[in-house]
């Protein structure tokens, strides 16, 4: 019987995780630039294809197999007691392709399909999985140290965030992207929104789907904690906004309760109601400081991603040691978790940045990562996708016919009656 | 184990009802016309986000706290046996934020910005929780009369309707809406729709999830009621539509299988099969003539929210007077019933109006409540959110090479292949 | 206790399938030309209204009542036991909408809206429950062959896309589909996607829903399975488009994963892991040649319906005989499972292409099926569901002028900033 509710407790909770990539594709589809949607669909396909499938095959026995020096786990990967292993490992996929969906946001618009695919196999077939068994396997160095991360604001968001922060910068700015001319703002903010809206459904899944265990008394916490956390980060997201940048901008209200998500992510089933909400307002402060930050060093993050999962990842990591109801320093005055903490966002931030400046310069050696400046003018949908090109139709027509048949051409789908 | 099944069930329901905001995203913004479609999404994320937290830190004591006159609560709100409190609070935001979302569609395309927040506050916060006291507390005075609301027709949906009413009025209509040039049609249905099966998906977790039990007995019956009261108010609401309209209007159809939706809400656990077949056709017809009666009397609403929301909520909460299964009307001969669910359909519904006349006003007097005529012509997604308005654009190009821009970017969203 | 996790397991099972339709609209109406979007969306409304109610009413008695001769039922339709019957009928609603949800993609753009209503009427009220009935009532004569379809890759599948393939042979082609001229490439890939995504996503209800019991042991491998099928089957159709088609078809790599998800339907309960990534690899493969088969014969299928569903239920159904751990031929050795297959296989293609003929016929003598040549130029939006044709808005303005109006509308839901 508890193994029955069990099963279809975490299988329900994987099927909202995995839906999470749908929301992933809107929400960049919605961000980039209109001749890229099509590119940026595809590639969370890849994610949900030869990424899921190189964690099956490879990724989940180094991060869940026989323990060798706290470092990486060999042989065939084990789950917990009470629980089919099939059940766990759909839902592990879940998450191992939430991180190369994270990544795929920082490369958006530039970089090659092949390389892609190749980044994604690495990353959910190796980085990932490495990291992973530092924190959640029982015997990783970092678990073995007392670090918590509950579902992941360190071993899925920080890692992944960082990971993506190193390839953005190896693959440079999108061209003009700071020539102060614009043009690259959000190219479809209500389906991004939906995307937004799909990614905070399954979120319940991936944080309270963690338990693994429907009979664990704290599960209906760890929902409201991360309702709350994300609903505080949207809220101050917003109105910061309106401070700083004088706008209600949507960009950063769907990034804001995106990083009251990644915020909460770690410390759901450690902290109390009211922490989480001061998580979420603070993470809704930080996207905007952070986005800034990246947009100073010129690292051109077109979703907001290192901003969002990266330095969220982090705070929400060390947000755990400040926290926690049991070890917290400001709610019961220790210190060792959040030492543990630190040392553990640290480690999986710098492992995910120095990975993956490793596994991006090796393929930007063997087949080169960035596709050519005219690739770039004329969008991905066109070199990779089979979808017309503007320049194409407008060769073959005169330009203001072309432009009849496209304004008409779309008139359809913005289906508008008298 | 009952605890944690439950706990599974209600933690499942509430992510469901909590989706419902993308789906009232959706249907917003392809309900509106293009300019304001990004300050819908914006409307439905200050729900999600203030409305959140106004129902949570002050609404839901109100509403669930000790008794005071059957009139309204005090004190900290307790919950149901063989439940967390943290699961049920976590459903009861749901709830809370849908009555924000019904009104959002009304009022939409003219509310000034900063004023929607400040009503989505008192909505969430104050209004509904007071008359949802009256009908959910065990000593509310008309739960204490016997009425029946099973998940909300009356405490929800005609009070969150009528509401809408009100704020629609106050704010006056749109500019040219009623002077026959048109132009104010559907700008997205396939988006508008995907909103509305969102939310129909989401309402199994509203009217099942109700009755916060996995072992009620009666949570197949109301499933199924919901979903064949949704299908007969779409049916009923296409074939209407050809005859009245000479159209099978899409958004008659959308609205129509809301409808069967909103109308069965109250019912669902009290009913029959068959009842729940005929209260969906009836909700169908209701609709549109509801939707013209409405427009009659110049009152723009530009989702139809008073029609789906306000109606059938009313018509809804009727029904079970007519239809319960134990003491309905047409099932008992009994009348007391009846009574009871046509004064409860009148107190939500006067409520939702004169608290929402009484925000309104004041809303309007302390800081306006509409934009002006000049915001309201450019459209808000300009004016609040950053979005280029279609003039600024126009300012910096010469016309043909801004129109060929435009087009060429509209065809990559619309991606067509040769 | 039992009894309450597994209604709640098949409520919310349920919940994902009729979900589902969802992602049939965003997939038809993403894959069709934007002038038919709208259409495309009213369809799938018709088939979980129309199509829902028909079934409810009459299809589930022939399909699940007393049998007569394994051929049909008769009166009232009987469930398994430790479930209540009206769980049992939801879900079953969901599988018979999908039937028709499968066809309308094939006869998308040119059908009659009237004569769609009464196709679906057919096939949920007739077509699909006798073939079901063969297949999935205990005393049907497929069942009692041995014939092995957990969750329908042939009672639905193959059913509904034979069904399909006929009455897009009766239909006959879009004007001008195979003039070489094309512009009839998919409108709108992210949309589709999204649709394609959320068709994932519920399918984890239709599959792993079908045990109905939510103790069956086999649960977790089925939801497993199903997701590996559809991983292998998008990344081997990406792969393989760009092999032969030399692009990265976003087309291809969708229906690639559905591909994956037909075929495991059959055999998510009764085949390996290894065996489904093995069927997902193959239907990725197959879903391309089916196309490609589809096209020589200039059978015009606008969204890929019969190479998706029809060939690879076929295959899918076959591949249990194949692969079965039990029964299979390449597992065990044995024929008669295989044989078993192959007639069901058969028998539901059929009867899905036999009694979906008659119909179509049937259907255009008594009030003609196609659209008239003029109405398919306009476009099926402005034809039956009020949407303002491009035609219509350029008689009303000048052509320059008419264009900046389109264009500008057209920007503001494509919402970009500077």
């Amino acid at each position: 019987m508890t193994a029955g509710l069990n099963t279809v407790w975490v299988i329900i909770s994987a099927a909202m995780v995995i839906f999470m990539e749908g929301g992933f594709s809107l929400l960049e589809a919605g961000f980039v630039r209109n001749k890229n949607a099509v590119n940026a669909t595809m590639k969370i396909i890849v994610d949900l294809t030869f990424g899921a499938l190189a964690f099956y095959v490879i990724g989940i026995h180094l991060m869940f197999g026989k323990d060798a020096f706290g470092v990486v786990g060999f042989g065939r990967a084990t789950g917990p007691q009470g629980l089919p292993m099939e059940a766990y490992v759909l839902f592990q996929i879940g998450f191992a392709i939430a991180v190369a969906s994270i990544i795929s946001g920082a490369v958006a618009e530039r970089v090659k399909f092949s390389s892609y695919i190749v980044i994604v196999v690495a990353v959910c077939g190796l980085m990932y999985p490495i990291s992973g068994h530092w924190i959640w396997s029982a015997d990783g160095w970092l678990a073995k140290m007392g670090m918590k991360d509950f579902a992941g604001s360190a071993a899925i968001h920080a890692m992944g965030g960082f990971a993506a922060l190193a390839l953005a910068m190896i693959l440079g700015q999108r061209a003009n992207r700071y020539d102060q001319k614009g043009g690259f703002s959000p190219s479809n903010i209500p389906l991004a929104a939906a995307g937004g809206f799909i990614l905070w459904f399954g979120w319940f899944g991936f944080n309270a789907g963690s338990t693994l265990n429907a009979m664990d008394g704290r599960l209906a916490d760890i929902a409201l904690n991360t309702f709350l956390a994300a609903a505080a980060g949207g809220a101050s997201a917003t109105l910061f906004s309106v401070i700083r940048l004088k706008t209600a901008d949507p960009g950063m209200a769907i990034n804001g309760f995106l990083s009251g998500l990644v915020a909460i992510t770690a410390g759901c089933a450690f902290v109390s109601a009211t922490a989480a909400i001061v998580i979420g307002l603070m993470a809704g402060v930080l996207v905007l400081l952070a986005t800034e930050w990246v947009d100073k060093l010129k690292v051109d993050d077109p979703v907001g991603a290192v901003a969002v999962h990266g330095f969220n990842g982090v705070f929400g990591t060390i947000a755990v040691g400040l926290f926690d109801l049991k070890e917290g320093l400001l709610t019961t005055g220790q210190t060792h978790l959040l030492t543990a903490q630190l040392a553990g966002a640290a480690a999986a931030s710098v492992w995910g940045f120095v990975s993956a400046i490793a596994v991006g310069l090796l393929v930007n050696k063997l087949m080169g990562i960035r596709v050519s400046a005219e690739e770039e003018e004329q969008g991905l949908d066109p070199v990779y996708h089979g979808i017309a090109s503007d320049e194409s139709v407008k060769e073959s027509q005169t330009a203001l016919s072309a432009v009849r048949a496209r304004a008409s051409a779309s008139s359809g789908s913005l289906a508008s009656r008298g």
